[in-house]
């Protein structure tokens, strides 16, 4: 790496054997299952890895992304793998997709299987066209051999993960109830190495924020925060991936949640007075960082900004100062909800008791979406719903992505935010139930405000919590870096 | 924008009027193929434009890109729409999804259909849930409404195109034969609006090539290259997305065509006396670039480096000066094959008679790929070959992506290049009818070289072409411009 004054960072090493102890902790866990439920502890647990995709009919082909299951297990950065561990011995089995001659004249050498099995760890690596033999042989007792697939559905898009399909299946017996919960709630725990990943993408993304806020002028395009933060965490943290497409909302942009997408393409230009709400993380060997800072864009903000943001800052830290294990992750949401409304009323904008607006489910109305969620491989992490669980359906927490109660080594994001969003408000403001808590007077100044969102990345440990992100937070700090001070702030 | 001293430019205003225009090319080539076959002038031309789609099972929605079909027909940059053209009255409708009402929260504000209409010019926008009662309405005569749906191949991934599909279909004539080969040359011969964005996505492009070569250090790693250009071309030139996926390849990865993908992620630390061969192009309102410099990383060029650079740029030299309309692709092909073969025995790389060579396509030892291929909406824009044309056979010429001949208007790349590839020199070598064409001893200096590959991107004009990418070519320009000289040069 070239050495710059613009980073203080350097990708660290990638640690494959943080996929060996994945395996290990699946094999543990379902291992216990399977003596728990009076099963044989035998059967091969086998995943299919992504597929690169081309663009409709043409050969374009999009920059490959392996599926995450698959990443958590094996580690795999190409395309066309399968993957099995023998529940008996713990054996790992890599198949390779086995690639035609002139794929060295356009792709690059031909890998060995050599190659591959000591570059990713796993006991032996085979050509994914001898994947029924290979697991044939493998099998020691009479009948068919059992295979474990992923089967099972992901509680943010209701969509299923496919189970691995191969040549010969049928040869096979096949339980798709077993491995889906199971691995599912491995990748809930986070392992040091795990947390070693998610704190680079983190340290990365956090400096990236903050290059953009020294950067950031009136007059500028949305995109061209995007464009920054986008190039700082690739070519300092080597990041290829964003775990998400970049949100860089100004002004009334800031009351979209998922702003940033191609119907929303970050394309306004930043006026004086405008706030910026840039949600925007990277991700690095397949684990991310999602980090939300708010900040006026001429560096100065006035007080009006000011109340907002601070009613979301005493609720991120609010949250924050409770998390430990053991903590309901719904009280967390209702505790952002009920500071975030103390604090408008205090600032005028609403008007009433605030226990009468908890039972109206008025936080809603200013933060329609939920706290927070877990952060892995996946910015929206699985598992967040054990099963059976339902969703809560009141306004507000029906959009939580979990319920679960907090445990050691969970990272969940910290994310309160208050908007002003007209589809909500107006409603909202004619509701017999709820129109007399606004000060119309007040509320009118804020119609084009947009909103104000702050996320961190926290870790939940054994007494309490640690923050990974490493943003200026306080209005104070956040004004002295947009001026130019350093970041960590020097110690006085 | 924000004016800024590294860039000269800033993107052009987006002229809809250009999807007009393609609309009413079509409608002319459309209705002249139904008279010449004593078809009736009527019928619906109808397509579905493209979806957004989530990785795997997760809720993680990629970056949206328009089908490029549609895109030419609609410039529609939402995902979602259906699109019809009526042939007898040239009416077009645009049919838009019907959204959900928190879509205004989560996504932002939902656009009327007067928005639609006027944004994308069009006569008419309904929803998508009304496609069979509006096409009904539209139709004049008595039996089924008759649609002419895109159904054919594309000539360099093989696939087909996806005929669009509604509810209410069953209720309609279908023609599967007649559009998609007509739509497609029209796609062919471009317009004086569409040339425009590809000029602009060449002009922003050809600079950020410049950046990249003023900014490269010994010591980087590829994907910095990568990094830089990306950020160019986003932050000055509001190109969201690429052409394709950069190819950033240094020492002997110049010699892997299509290097750079997740497998070979441009990940290499560049060292002193390696060449660079930067494949990168961006995308302007669908309309992309493609564009190849090859450079030396420590900016000047050795003997051994300036030989291999001349053969190529000469062999691109040679072909832009002879492009014209009714020139036959294949002879560029062969002409670029000669003129590197002619220099290779000049410098001692090969020897003999280079027309025995040529019957031995020694040529395609050296530059295995197509000389070219046309550019537009998509990189590989199709047409490449008409109905019913077969692709040449032999080595280097079967990689053509094109084997027409040239008509003003086209767009075609000149890329040839010369690389040192294994995979290919060793069979070569020891070939009886090819062995004696290598002088080993010269040649085994060049082992991990690489590889060359200029690439322009060229328009045909009446009398000949222009070449609308804008990069130092001539070694003495690369080497001033990497030690700081402005570019373009100035006039002494």
């Amino acid at each position: 790496m070239a050495s710059s004054s613009r980073s203080r960072l350097s990708p660290p090493p990638v640690p494959i054997e943080l996929h060996v102890s994945n395996r290990q902790k699946l094999l543990n866990s379902l291992r216990h299952h399977l003596s728990e439920s009076s099963r044989p502890l035998h059967g091969v647990v086998f995943l299919q890895g992504g597929e690169e995709q081309t663009r409709y009919d043409t050969d374009h082909i999009e920059l490959f992304r392996q599926e995450s299951y698959f990443a958590y297990l094996f580690g795999v950065v190409e395309p066309g793998f399968y993957g099995a561990i023998d529940i008996a011995s713990g054996k790992s089995i890599l198949f390779a997709p086995r690639l035609p001659p002139d794929y060295a004249v356009w792709l690059g050498e031909i890998k060995t299987l050599t190659y591959f099995k000591e570059r990713y760890m796993v006991s032996m690596v085979c050509y994914a066209d001898e994947i029924a033999g290979v697991l044939h042989d493998l099998h020691q007792g009479s009948g068919k051999p059992l295979l474990f697939l992923l089967h099972g559905k992901n509680t943010d898009s209701d969509k299923l993960s496919k189970p691995a399909e191969f040549q010969g299946m049928d040869k096979f017996e096949t339980d798709l109830t077993t491995l889906h919960s199971i691995l599912t709630e491995c990748r809930v725990i986070k392992s040091d190495l795990e947390l070693s990943l998610i704190q680079f993408a983190n340290d990365i993304s956090s400096e990236a924020h903050i290059e953009v806020m020294r950067n950031v002028k009136v007059g500028m395009k949305e995109y061209q925060l995007e464009s920054m933060f986008l190039h700082h965490t690739y070519m300092y943290g080597a990041c290829r991936h964003c775990s998400y497409t970049c949100i860089c909302a100004t002004g009334e942009n800031g009351a979209v949640l998922h702003y940033g997408h191609a119907a929303a393409p970050n394309d306004r230009i930043l006026k004086d007075g405008d706030m910026a709400l840039l949600d925007m993380g990277a991700e690095y060997h397949f684990y991310g960082s999602d980090i939300t800072c708010s900040f006026p864009v001429n560096g100065k903000f006035t007080s009006d900004q000011s109340l907002i943001y601070n009613a979301v800052l005493d609720a991120h830290n609010a949250v924050v100062s409770m998390i430990k294990p053991g903590v309901w992750w719904v009280d967390m949401h209702i505790l952002a909800e009920k500071t975030i409304l103390q604090s408008l009323r205090k600032g005028g904008i609403i008007v009433g008791n605030v226990e009468d607006m908890m039972v109206e489910r008025l936080g809603a109305v200013f933060m329609p979406h939920g706290l927070g969620h877990f952060l892995g491989i996946d910015t929206h992490d699985p598992g967040g719903y054990l099963k059976g669980k339902e969703r809560p359906k009141e306004p507000g927490l029906r959009s939580l992505r979990t319920a679960r109660e907090l445990e050691e080594g969970m990272v969940i994001t910290v994310e309160p935010g208050c908007y002003f969003i007209d589809a909500l408000l107006v409603p909202a403001m004619e509701s017999s139930k709820t129109g007399g808590f606004f000060n119309r007077q007040v509320i009118s100044k804020f119609k084009a405000f947009g909103g104000v969102r702050i996320e961190s990345d926290v870790l939940v440990t054994a007494n309490g919590c640690s923050n990974m992100t490493r943003c200026p937070r306080e209005i104070c700090d956040i004004e002295a870096v947009m001026a130019g001070s350093p970041w960590p702030a020097q110690t006085h």
